[in-house]
């Protein structure tokens, strides 16, 4: 039982800390009264709470400036939230490349790194190209490994909450790989494993096209189309991780599969040839009849798959990314067919992130880890945080 | 800004009043010691909050014992929540009756009252119908309409945060009534209104066939299927109050209604008429072979449906009521078919609650709001409570 009002001294105690440590961020190097203002905690209680931010190395005190000490004798202490006190690490596992993003604890982004690798590649030889990108990354970027605070990483198959891939078939070897305890052997911080799709989804709500939009849809367009959701401003994973697993819907009506419907030859296409699948597209945009059918039957097929997941969901913006998501001109059919079928249609957007949307949404996960640790106390603070504290 | 550990004394009466009467709620009888105990607040603290709640009616002595009264001399004050100091309404206005369900404090039904009316009475008429019903409740129950707290109501439709009907079909003249605002005129407490699918999964949920499940979905097989889903315990409407509204769904593969798909004779049935649906249900039971074509043909429809809600929201439960959820078998071959199209199948049971589903949801939205008025204090006692306090 949680007890807030009585008996717990150490509870209260982080709770301060918690309070005190979003204000400094929050401010540019406020002095002790700033926080005592800002906070409504007491002076006494705000001095003890900086001193021990300050033993833990998470606070320091900033520079003085120069000219305004000179001019108002001495001047009152001021402090800053060390963004430099540790780092954290957003990387992507695709099909063809692997692709790592590095941060700093206000989540700025310090550097990146990308590798290409084959979608024939083996899991063991897809996480060492991991390896080899993320120590290429660090020492490009002089960052310490052991000043890594959290590890986020995304990629294709339905994630189990212990960062197994129950299900992957993008992948080779992909199905039942303990990806999180894999990638936990290079990392003495927690690592986090997400959909790619997912991750997607908190990246476009983070900075890109749904900055300001809780309920949202990413759709991750490509061959076996996979979706993300946040519900009021939330990750919605589902029960069992499966949430906008939208590819088998087809299925269900005895339909062709994706790679069949996009053929223009009889052949079902490769299911991971993004080039080949880039042509077909190109084909129809030069006026080529065969190729603007097989476009026409798969966008007809992405039509539906994001119509039910809206119809189910009801969110007040779809965004859609991945290859299909380009000048095709995915956006105005499905706009213009959601309008026809739903009752409410939600706005449709194109990825502003593009390529990076999931690498940088597993960035945001293990940044969201961090500040958890940082501030959450039993779900108090966290309820404060979202009230706007 | 939310201050809790400083500054608002005000606040933490609050808090300490919400966790003393959760305390006094959740006990049988306590005395004050009971009360500190479980609380973890100081004896004085807890005597003041105790008097104040009694000043209010919400809480009185019990009645002592009489023989623990002998045998122990003066016994230790002991306090009880008054379930009696209020009631609650819960309404379902469906295109054939009217159903009214009433409840004191503590959620438990006093007495219920049913109506028919035509499927084609007039928004008034359907009106007037409910007035009827809640004032010969009250009556027969002997409570008095002061003593109401909170009406919630369910119906088909999307509902809008206000309590309009934004689209509502299966009543006459129902799609842009504010029957919120209607309402309100009947009774000086707070009206809520939502959409009887939603409002059924939350019965089910409360006091049905998803007990203890907290990510479910309601499915209101008719012949236009409506869906409510609670995502982490909480009912999910969507950005615009239409989520699960799938019935638009097999409109996007240019199929038939489900009027066509189960008709027998090749004459669409009517929407509303129940009896001549549940004749093609029997007939099909008895192996007739047009009505088991027909019924094929409206369960390859309704698992579709349900798979693309299940593909999206990827819930643990699928509770399945309406009047198709009956003899005729839907649950059977929705678990069949669901367990081959989705990654991760959900058990699929039959509604428990039956006809009285949409009026007990109803009614538990309406203890909910008076709950939260009890309990709430900016987040922070609901975020306790759901842990456990």
């Amino acid at each position: 039982m949680g007890r807030l009002t009585g008996g717990d001294p150490s509870l209260l105690r982080r709770i301060n800390s918690a309070v005190v440590l979003h204000a400094l961020r929050a401010a540019e190097a406020p002095t002790l009264t700033d926080l005592v203002n800002v906070t409504g905690l007491s002076r006494p209680t705000v001095e003890g709470v900086v001193e021990g931010l300050m033993d833990t190395g998470l606070v320091v005190e900033a520079a003085v400036d120069e000219n305004a000490a000179r001019r108002q004798g001495r001047p009152a202490r001021r402090f800053r939230f060390r963004v430099e006190a540790g780092h954290l690490l957003g990387i992507e596992i695709g099909p063809h490349r692997i692709a790592a993003l590095l941060a700093d604890l206000g989540g700025r982004v310090r550097g990146s790194a990308h590798v290409e690798v084959s979608e024939t590649a083996s899991a063991d030889e897809r996480l060492d190209q991991v390896r080899v990108a993320v120590a290429d990354l660090l020492k490009r970027s002089g960052v310490a490994r052991a000043s890594l605070r959290a590890v986020g990483v995304a990629s294709p198959g339905i994630v189990e909450a212990d960062g197994t891939i129950r299900l992957g078939t993008a992948l080779p070897q992909w199905t039942g790989l303990p990806l999180g305890e894999r990638l936990r052997r290079s990392f003495r911080c927690p690592v986090l494993v997400e959909n790619d799709a997912n991750a997607a989804a908190v990246a476009e709500h983070w900075k890109g096209a749904a900055v300001g939009s809780d309920d949202m849809v990413f759709v991750l367009a490509g061959l076996s189309p996979g979706a993300g959701s946040l519900i009021g401003g939330r990750l919605h994973r589902g029960f069992g991780g499966a949430a906008g697993e939208i590819g088998a819907l087809h299925l269900l009506g005895r339909e062709a599969t994706p790679e069949e419907v996009l053929s223009t030859t009889g052949e079902p296409l490769h299911p991971l040839d993004e080039a080949q699948v880039a042509r077909v597209f190109t084909l129809a945009g030069q006026g080529d009849a065969g190729a603007r059918a097989a476009v026409e039957r798969y966008l007809r097929r992405l039509v539906h798959d994001v119509a039910a997941l809206v119809l189910a969901l009801d969110p007040e913006l779809v965004v859609v990314g991945g290859w299909a998501a380009g000048p095709a001109g995915v956006l105005e059919p499905l706009r213009r067919e959601l309008a026809r079928y739903c009752l409410r249609p939600p706005r449709v957007e194109q990825s502003l992130l593009g390529e990076a949307a999931v690498a940088t949404g597993a960035l945001r996960l293990a940044l969201d880890h961090v500040e958890e640790q940082l501030f959450a106390v039993e779900g108090t603070v966290t309820a404060r945080r979202r009230s706007g504290v």
